[in-house]
């Protein structure tokens, strides 16, 4: 390997389906880098194109342009080895949809030529393993190595292998090539046994909590194994596939040859970072920067991050948001105090009679707090002429007229729409802005929301938290980011409510019929656990007594329920609403902002089947209330 | 091939997600063959778990179930030969995303024992071909014949081989494996050089208006080129993915071994079907039952029943329709009254100032012709109050009070809202169902809608026909389905108008700012086409005088535009709207009942990045207009 290679790795935002855009940041971080005599620049996976397009692969003009920002970057890249993700379109050929032949394809430019792998039919590295799972559609867009190799008869190992550049012999690979646990193939085993002085892993990796320890674990073994260096590069930005909008952290990193991180490039932010590489592969670096923990990225950080930059790629620059007094409305409000001036966010509070004046305070004393503007509209004298028009309204049919009639219960949701439909969105038109969706993923989940009412909104950014989550983010806003009292203490202690009915009283210490503490866990079983459990799995383990176990339910179930029948009635009744109507609610919903490893939308997709119960939970039922 | 083989072809409705009444029906479907003494009875591809089910797949417990009503039917197929389709769950090994092995598989029960492929590691036939196109998520959820020959270190033709049964050989396939034309692999090709007696292809494939032409030939094709007979078996039903709703027609047919269909089952019905082949494999078949066209399933007939099926899943009985007079929601409430008794339906028309005398006047003449419910409540007092609540409030900010305003033309989104979310909702709560979604394709592809208003609804069931298809479908429903004019001649006469403001006003002849009848196929192309165009296509043909031609538009676009520049403003306005909030709308919009070969939603993904134009564009642009 010609010494020493001088790496410099680039952290950029790449804006999805712009790829003019991208490669003039692309352009211009090559200029600087050979201006600062880096010899490799190294770009993030996908970094013409972005990755969360849609079907917009499908269009061949995207395509013709992505392919000529592509060679814009071969041109520029005289005197430096210059490595960048972009889509390999093969013309002639065709993708199993009968569409044209396209990769997910790494490229590697080198004084204005393109180099492939040794022996390989294309002058791009191929992306060999396809997610297909959670966000992930691979396979829908993109051909594989393993497809390849079947249609040229060849073993899948003879397609993957080095790439011979200025900087030595480097594998090459892209994002899930190196998340390789659950396939047959393994890219960088295969490079491994083909003698690479170094790996790169350029990748296009949504953030999801916790997950960066993973990634680091990943990327450290796969080093160590290989016993070769590693340079990870991810982008930062949001890409979003419609329903769900995901952030993109960056951290990129870079491992020496016995898998040791050596330093991360901050999370959210563009940034480039320099390393240098010695003729005995050793990393030349200052041992000041090795790798901060990344524990410290917050699911703040995520929401603000993805809040912000979501609002920038809509043009969104005022914001309304309504504000009951209780606690998904004010960290909401919080939250955009701290991305927008006073000026551009608007706080409406919108009473009825059900309303009390201990939630009126609370959303007053949060719009003081805030420094924001702030009206009442109340709903009182809209949902009066509504139930006047409806109620006892003559109906003519062919055999005579009747009457409608408009019971208490269906007045909750009127009151629900009209706050949203009618005085959130005239509102928000009139500031010039968009209305926030507030709901959160507790809600979500059982759709204890209202159509075109609370479940409205531009973007539902808190969509992903469980209700016991929102409260600490709460906490998290007062005490770390405002350092002061913003969300009323009352917005935490007030019972949880919403507030459309006498039964819903606060002051009485009436609210929503959900236990959170306990529910939580158990829709989070529903949802987000690795093999999701169902009523069977729920039942089996209540019958067990190891239901707080499997749930982390820090409690004790039996104590929540005075019998075994109110504890399936209960499991019952939300299960019916998750697989019900919650689900026709949330193909409605706004956008959620994804933060975790499930988030409703395009990673946990869904159909309209209904609630449906096993033969085997039927039977266990039986054997638990006889 | 012990003569002759009795088979029955059992075209059933599969329940999604409903492993146990789908299992029923089966068991009572094969005591019913045995009785009638088949040898031979066929089911549809995943008739025990459906096949749309989002990630259904991933819940255990949905998995047991299915695996153990296979089980059911494997015990219940004494003395007969039983093909049906059922997920094939291998639990010990790993699908690549880490959750366990599932194979999209074809089950041949024989006197208790399942039969598999001759020299194959499972005693159930894989599917090979994955679709990941359109709707089909297939390598989402399941390991496939290539992917396991790789692990098994094996060739895919060594585990692609015909099934031995009392009814001879088999070359057993599911739904993709026949439409081998874009795969590098033909399971069809491999089993015919394994000398078979007959093939059975088992599919579960949505009805696409056109499809069954090609399906024909595809079939057809097959059956000639192996030279056998060739059994299509197809289920009937409708399956969704949240945004999208799909219908499935039946239609399966049998091929004599030169290619000819012999008999097809009617569309969109459960039936069954005998055929006997004798052992010169020739059909013992009256030549009366030869294949009827298919070309007669009409656009109508899919809605139907997709309308109906879907209500039923829903448990829909009532149903409000919102009617302005206009031809949109009379066709939704002639196809509604088409299905409903007339006491189950009730029209309601909410006039507000703008609307015409005209128009309130059909929507009153189409009610009575429909002989339904009929009611007018009136927007102009909510309006009203909307407006004085938030034109000239006052807004409380840190320096001092401000007032908000709202301009006219906001008032035209507030009545849209108001009529949707205020009053039919509260008209459907009362009348115990649901309201209707009116809008069409051509609204919803350029966000002609306003959210949480006409756009809202519980299914948008003519979402996916074009304007002009829509007027096609009404003098359908007027000339063969009601056989009188149900539907006001005034209606399809009127201005096309959303009646929102003085500019709309019908009795003046003006109306949407769409001309349809060229609108329709621009937006057609963008949409429908299979190498979807931009702007970059629709200029470059512009300027080669070739785009009537390729949108298939039977006027002279350049009578349309008294200039180019014209011409590239009404482009760019739609495309921007398309592109833009057009999106961002269709996330927030109800489920699209698809009928063509492109709908909105899961079958056409789509990311909020807002409008973009190619370089190529702008430079084409430049050269139009300079």
């Amino acid at each position: 390997m010609p010494a020493p290679v001088k790496i410099r790795l680039v952290q950029m935002e790449v804006l999805p389906g712009r790829p003019v855009e991208n490669t003039e940041k692309i352009l211009n971080r090559i200029s600087e880098a050979r201006a600062a005599g880096r010899t490799l620049v190294v770009f993030p996976e996908m970094a013409i194109p972005g990755y969360l397009l849609g079907d917009e692969w499908e269009r061949p003009a995207f395509l013709r342009e992505c392919e000529a920002c592509g060679e814009d970057i071969r041109v520029a890249s005289a005197g430096i080895t210059v490595m960048f993700g972009n889509v390999g379109v093969d013309w002639p050929r065709r993708n199993e949809d009968g569409r044209v032949r396209k990769y997910n394809a790494l490229f590697i430019a080198e004084n204005g030529c393109f180099l492939g792998p040794e022996g390989g039919p294309y002058p791009f590295v191929i992306k060999t393993l396809m997610p297909n799972y959670r966000e992930f559609d691979d396979s829908r867009h993109f051909f594989d190595t393993r497809k390849l190799a079947a249609e040229l008869g060849q073993d899948p190992r003879d397609l993957i292998a080095p790439v011979q550049t200025a900087c030595g012999r480097i594998g090459a690979v892209l994002c899930e090539d190196a998340w390789d646990q659950d396939y047959a193939v393994s890219p960088l085993e295969i490079l491994g046994g083909k003698s690479v002085d170094f790996v790169v892993n350029a990748s296009c990796s949504p953030f999801t909590f916790n997950k960066n320890n993973k990634r680091n674990r990943v990327f450290s073994e796969a080093a160590r194994r290989l016993q070769r260096p590693l340079v990870y590069v991810n982008n930062v930005g949001i890409q979003n596939n419609g329903k769900t909008v995901f952030t993109f952290d960056g951290a990129s990193c870079i491992y020496d040859g016995q898998g040791n991180p050596m330093a991360t490039l901050a999370p959210f932010a563009e940034g480039v970072m320099d390393h240098a590489l010695s003729e005995a592969l050793q990393f030349e670096v200052d041992h000041d920067l090795r790798a901060r923990s990344l524990s410290d990225v917050s699911l703040f950080d995520a929401i603000l991050y993805g809040t912000a930059t979501f609002m920038k790629a809509c043009g969104v620059e005022r914001v309304v948001v309504g504000v009951s007094g209780g606690i998904d409305s004010a960290v909401v409000a919080a939250l955009y105090r701290h991305i927008l001036p006073a000026d551009r966010l608007l706080l409406v509070n919108m009473p009825s009679r059900f309303n009390s004046p201990t939630t009126i305070n609370l959303a007053r004393e949060l719009a003081k707090n805030l420094g924001c503007g702030y009206v009442e509209i109340p709903i009182e004298d809209s949902v009066k002429l509504t139930r006047a028009q409806v109620d006892g309204v003559d109906v003519r049919w062919p055999d005579g007229v009747k009457r409608l009639a408009l019971a208490d219960f269906q007045l909750e949701n009127v009151q629900a729409r009209d706050r949203s439909s009618r005085v959130l969105a005239a509102v928000a038109a009139s500031f010039g802005g968009v209305f926030t969706c507030n709901a959160n993923k507790s809600e979500m989940t059982v759709g204890y929301t209202t159509l075109y009412g609370d479940l409205g909104g531009y973007l539902a950014n808190l969509a992903d938290l469980w209700k016991g989550e929102v409260y600490e983010l709460g906490r998290y806003l007062n005490e770390t980011v405002f350092r002061r009292d913003v969300i009323p203490e009352g917005s935490f202690s007030v019972m949880p409510s919403a507030e459309l009915s006498v039964a819903q009283a606060v002051d009485e210490g009436k609210g929503d019929p959900l236990n959170y503490s306990y529910h939580d866990t158990l829709f989070r079983s529903w949802v987000e656990d690795w093999n999701r459990s169902t009523p069977e799995e729920i039942l089996e383990w209540y019958g067990e007594g190891t239901l707080e176990q499997h749930l982390d339910y820090p409690g004790c179930v039996k104590d929540l329920f005075p019998s075994p029948k109110h504890f399936i009635d209960d499991l019952e009744r939300w299960w019916n609403h998750y697989q019900g109507l919650g689900i026709a609610k949330r193909i409605q919903a706004p956008p959620v902002l994804a933060v975790k490893r499930r988030a409703f939308g395009f990673d946990h997709r869904e159909s309209q089947m209904g609630p449906r119960y096993t033969r085997r939970y039927k039977e266990l039922k039986k054997q638990v209330i006889g």
